[in-house]
C-alpha cells in the first residue's frame, strides 16, 4: 500500500536507478571531479540559467544549512516562515551548525511576503542583536501551498532593498513549477533568489539534493570556493559523487523531473476533491502542489490512518497532512477517499 | 582504466545496484523506520554481537564525527595518530562539529600502541587541558597496515585502563578482517572495541556507513538515544534509508563484504610483488591490505601517472600511494607494473 | 548627569572597590583557589542554600550562556519568553555557543506562567525537532516584572512534570527579591529553580556574575565538575578571581546587595509616581522593580533624551524604557519628570 | 608570600586600582561608548601605530580566540607553536570556538622560526584538508624566550609570502618589549605583525586585555565591524567597559606598563643567577623575560614548592616554571634560593 505520510516514502523513479546502473561502468575520479558530476552541473545551468553554480549534497537538512552558511556570519540571522522546514524539521541542525538564530514569522499558509519582510524591525548594527542577512522561504511550501513568480520577486526586491539574500528551500521546487506551469528558471534565477537548495529525494531520486549559487556577485565575492570547503567540513561531500550525478542527470536531461512533479500534484487535487465535499472534513489549505491539509473528526483520524498511513499535522486541530508522491495511484485516493467517507460517517 | 587512486574510484558491485533495485518495490516508512534497515541492523549483529547498535550514514566522515561525539563532550580530547583520517582529510570536521582537539601522536606505520597510550601525559582534571576521552585507530590503517586482535586488545586495555574509551575508524575493516582471515568480531567486539565507524563505500557499496555501539554500557547510558539526536542534527539520516541498508544487505548477508576486500588485497600483494625488484622503487610500508607506499625516483612519478593515475602521499620523500579496490584486475596490476618498470629505468 | 539608560551606565558602589583593594594585599593561587572565591561561595550558600554550588563569571551573556549550556545537548531547546535577554540582548550568543534552539513565547509582561509550560506542543523523542530541556525565566523581568514565589513554584512544577529544568536569569535578581521583601532564597532554591545566572554588575560591582547550581541531583550527576570546564573553554575563568570574589563580598556579606536593590526600585517608582498623570504618557507596564516602561509622543522622544538618555523600546509604539540604578538620586526623578512635563506639553 | 608560580598570583598594581576608582565618578555609556574606553583605544594607537584598532576584552583566552576568529573560516587552520598557549592552555576553547584546526610544531624553546613556516606542507586548495590561514606567535613565549624584530619581520615575511597573517599571542608583551629595550611598536606593527593580543592582566591589571588590529587592509575589509558582533557573541562584551579602560590608562599613559615589566624581568634574571650554580640545577632555556625554566633533582621539587609555590613543566624531565611578577621582590628571590641551594644538598 502506497502510503500518503510523504513523498519520501516513495521508492525511486526506475529511471534513476537505471542510470546509476549506467554510471556504474568504470573508475572514474572520487569527490565530484568526474564526467557525470559535471554533466549535472550543466543541466542546472540549462534549467537555472548558465551562471549556476551546482554542489551535490546528501540530504535537503545538508543542502539548506550548508547552502545558508555559505551566506551567513554567525551572528547573522534567517527570516523564515514559523513552518519552515529549517525550523522545525531538521534537529536544531541550523543553531547548532550555523550558529544563527532564525527569526521565524508567523504566517496561515506557510507563505512570506514582501510586507512582512518590510515590517521586519531590528536594530541595525546593533552588536546585541543578531542581524538579518538572508530570508529564506520555501517553494512549494511545507504547507503545499505555491509562490508565483510576482510574490518571489517582491520578496526578493524587499529582502535586496534592507541588504538581505533571498535563499530558496526547493526540496519541492518540481511541484512548484510544474502547478505554476513555469520553467524552473521562472521561479528561481528571474524571480531574484540568489541561491537554493534544490531536491531530488522527493521528486523520484534516492538521496539526491544540490546547493546552487544563483547571483553572480556571489561568485565572485568567493561564495563558490567557500561551499567546496563547507561541504566537506559539514560531511556533505560524496566520495562517489557520480552516483548521486546520475539521479540528477535521470530527473533533468529530460522531463522526469516535470512528469514527476505534475503527476504528484494531480493525485493530490484529485484527492482535494474527493474529499473535500465528504462531511466533516475541511481542507485548510490551498491545494496547489502534491499536498492537502485537512482537519477531521478527531475520532476519525487513527481510523484513517489504518487505512493509509499519513501524519497529523497539528494535534490541536486535528489537522491532518497527505501527501502524494510520483508513484501515487489513482486507484490509492479513490480507496482512501471512500474509506475516509465511510468512517468519518461512523 | 581502473585508476590506483582510491577504493573509492570504483563504482559499485553489481549485487549492491541489484539489493537497491529489489529495495525499490513499494512504499516504506521513511528515516530509518523500515524492514530493509532493521534487516541490515540484523545483520550487524551477527557480524560484531548481538547487543551491537547500528546507525546508518552517507560518509566516513559522517560516522566518524558522529560516533566520536556520541563518546565525547567539547572539552574532551580524541587521541589519534597522527595519519588519522580524521586528522588530515576530513577537512577540519572533527575540530568545528565536536568542538574537541585531536592529539595526534607520530607513528611509523600508521599504528597506535598501547605503549604510546600509556606514556599520553595530560593534567588530569586541569580544566586548562582538554581531557583525552577517547582513542581511535583506523583498521586497516590509512598506511594499509592491520592491527592484530591482540595488538587492538592492548590499546583497548591501555586505554580502558585511563578511563578512555577506543573507537574504531573502520572504513576499510573489510580489508583488514580479510588480511587477518578473521571474523569481523574478533577485531572489534572481542577486541575491547567500544564503538566504530563501518565502511561500505570502499567495500563495494555507492555510500553506505554505519556507526556501531558495541559496550553495552554506552548503551545503558542513552548514548544509543543521543546519536539518534545527533545523526540528524548532524545532517547525516537519509529519509529514504532502506536504499543504504540495501547496500549493507549486499555486502553482510552473504560474504561479499569479504570477497571483495580479498580480491583488493590480493591485488595490493600482487601489485608489491610486481614492483618490490624495480630499482629505485622501494616499498615502504608492510602490505597487509589494499594500498601499497612506495617511494619512486621523483622524475618517474608524473610518467607513472600518466599510464594510472594514483596519489603522491608524500611529496619531500617522493612516497607514493597505489589503493587497489575491489574491481581491481590483474591484468591492470600487470599492465601498471610492466609500465613502471619501463619507467623508472629511463 | 546620571542617565536612565541602564544601570550599567552607573559606576560601581564605592563599597566594591574598597573590597578590591582589601583583596589586593598579597599572591594567591590564580582560577579560583583563592581564599575569597571561597569566601564569595561561602556567602552564596548563605543566601540560596547550603548546598547551592557557585562559579564566578566576567558577565550576563557569560552566566547565561554556560549556565544554560551545563543542563543542555545540543539537540535540546530553550523555553523563554520573546523578550527574554537571551533571545533578543545577547548577540546570538546562545545559538553559537549552545548550538540549541530558543524556543520563545509571547508575553505581555515579559513573564511566562505555568499555565505556557504546559501548553508547549513538541514531538517528544522525534529527532527531528529541537527537544526542549529547559525552561529559562528572568527574575525581575526584561519588562521591569517580579515574579512572585508562587508563581515561580507554580512554573517549577509544570517545567519538572514534562522533565525540564529551571533557570534563572537572574541579572536583576537583587531588585525582585528587594522588591518582594523576601529572601533571596525564597525565589530560587525554595521555589523550585535548578540553577540560575547571580547578577551583581547591575547591582553596583563592576563585573561579577555567577552561576549557582541548586538543584543537588545536578551536582550529583557531574554538572558541577562539568561547569569547572565550560567555564574555562567558553573563555569566562578569571586568572585573577580574587577581584570578582571581592565584589561580591562587598555586596553580600551584608545587606549592600538589597540597600543598593531597594534604593533602585525606589527611584523607579518615584519616577512611575512622578510621570504618570503626564497628559500623553502612559505606564505600560507594572513597576514592581527597578524599570519603568512608558509611551510618549513620538514628538517628544528626541527632546526628552537630551535631557537625560534613555532608550526606546519598541519603536513602533513610541514606547520607551527608563532604568534606575543604585546611584540615582531623587534630583535627577524630579529633574527628569519636570522636563518631560514640559517637553511633552510642547 | 609571593609565589613563583605564575604572573597571575600577584595582584594589582595600586595605580591600577587607583585609575579604577577614579573612573568611578558618574555615569557613562556602556559597552565601550564612554571617554575612557576612547582614551585607552588613543593610547593603543600612540604605542602601536595611529591605524591600530583596539577592542577591549576580559582575558587572554578571549582575545586570542576572538582575534584569531576575525581572521579565520572554520575550515582554515592556524599555525603555532606546540607549547603555545593556545594548543595546551585555553581548555579548547580553539577547538570549539573557532572550529579550527591547530597545527602545532615542535620548538627547542616555544619560538617558531620563518624557516619552519617555509616547510610546513599541505594540500593548497584540497578541501580535505584545514588549510592554514594564520601563523600564530607568543611574545614572549610559553617559555619565557623573545622573539627579536628580525625574526618577527622573518616570520611576518614567510608567513605573508604564503598569503598567511601573522597573529601574536602578547599576553606578556610588555616582558618582550622591556627584555628588548624597544618600544612595544618595533615588535608588532613595524615588524609585520597584522593583529595581536595585548596582555594586561600579567601586566599589573585586574582583569584587561586587548584585541589590537594592526594591519590596515584588514580594517578595509571589514574585520573591525565583525570583531564588534564577535566580541559580543563570544561574551567577551564588558558592560562597564569604563573600568577596563582605566586599567589600560593606568599602564599605557606613563611607563608604568615598562616598569613592571623590567622589574620582573630583572627578577627573573636575579633568580637565574643566583641558582644557575646550585650544584643538580639546570637552567634549560635562556631567561630573557620574566621567567626561569629549569630541572631539579626530582627529589627536591615538592620540598622547593614548599617554600615558594611553583609549578612542575614537564614531569617527565622535571623540568619546572619560576615565574616572576611587577611585585616579586629581591628578598624573595633570595630566600628561595637560599632555600633551594639547602634542599637541592639534602
Amino acid at each position: 500500500m502506497r502510503a500518503l505520510a510523504s513523498d519520501n516514502y516513495a521508492g525511486a523513479h526506475p529511471a534513476v536507478l537505471e542510470a546509476m546502473s549506467q554510471a556504474n561502468t568504470e573508475h572514474m575520479p572520487a569527490y565530484g571531479a568526474d564526467a557525470l558530476t559535471a554533466r549535472a552541473q550543466e543541466l542546472f545551468r540549462r534549467h537555472l540559467g548558465e551562471r549556476a553554480e551546482t554542489y551535490l549534497v546528501f540530504n535537503g537538512t545538508g543542502a539548506n544549512v550548508i547552502g545558508l552558511q555559505s551566506l551567513l556570519r554567525s551572528w547573522q540571522a534567517v527570516i523564515c516562515a514559523s513552518t519552515a522546514h529549517i525550523n522545525v524539521d531538521e534537529g536544531g541542525a541550523p543553531e547548532k551548525l550555523l550558529g544563527s538564530k532564525l527569526l521565524d514569522l508567523p504566517t496561515s499558509d506557510g507563505k512570506l511576503t514582501a510586507e512582512m519582510i518590510d515590517q521586519v524591525q531590528w536594530r541595525v548594527g546593533d552588536v546585541h542583536q543578531s542581524q538579518p542577512a538572508v530570508v529564506l522561504i520555501t517553494q512549494s511550501t511545507e504547507y503545499g501551498t505555491v509562490y508565483s513568480p510576482d510574490e518571489i520577486r517582491a520578496i526578493a526586491d524587499a529582502a535586496h532593498r534592507r541588504g538581505l539574500y533571498l535563499y530558496m528551500d526547493g526540496a519541492r521546487i518540481a511541484n512548484a513549477a510544474a502547478s505554476l506551469g513555469l520553467p524552473l528558471r521562472a521561479i528561481t534565477t528571474d524571480a531574484g533568489v540568489d541561491a537554493l537548495s534544490f531536491g531530488g529525494t522527493k521528486n523520484g531520486a534516492i538521496a539526491a539534493e544540490a546547493i546552487v549559487i544563483l547571483n553572480p556577485d556571489l561568485l565572485a565575492r568567493g561564495v563558490g570556493e567557500q561551499l567546496g570547503y563547507l561541504r566537506k567540513q559539514y560531511m556533505q561531500l560524496a566520495s562517489k559523487m557520480r552516483f548521486a550525478a546520475a539521479q540528477f542527470i535521470a530527473l533533468l536531461d529530460g522531463d522526469l523531473w516535470l512528469s514527476n512533479a505534475q503527476h504528484a500534484n494531480a493525485m493530490a487535487a484529485k484527492l482535494a476533491q474527493a474529499t473535500a465535499d465528504i462531511p466533516g472534513i475541511r481542507i485548510t489549505q490551498p491545494v496547489q502542489a502534491n499536498a492537502v491539509f485537512a482537519t477531521l473528526p478527531r475520532s476519525a483520524i487513527a481510523r484513517a490512518q489504518e487505512h493509509t498511513p499519513f501524519y497529523v499535522w497539528d494535534d490541536a486541530a486535528c489537522e491532518v497532512r497527505w501527501v502524494c508522491s510520483w508513484d501515487t495511484q489513482a486507484a490509492d485516493i479513490d480507496s482512501f477517499a471512500a474509506a475516509l467517507r465511510v468512517t468519518v460517517a461512523q
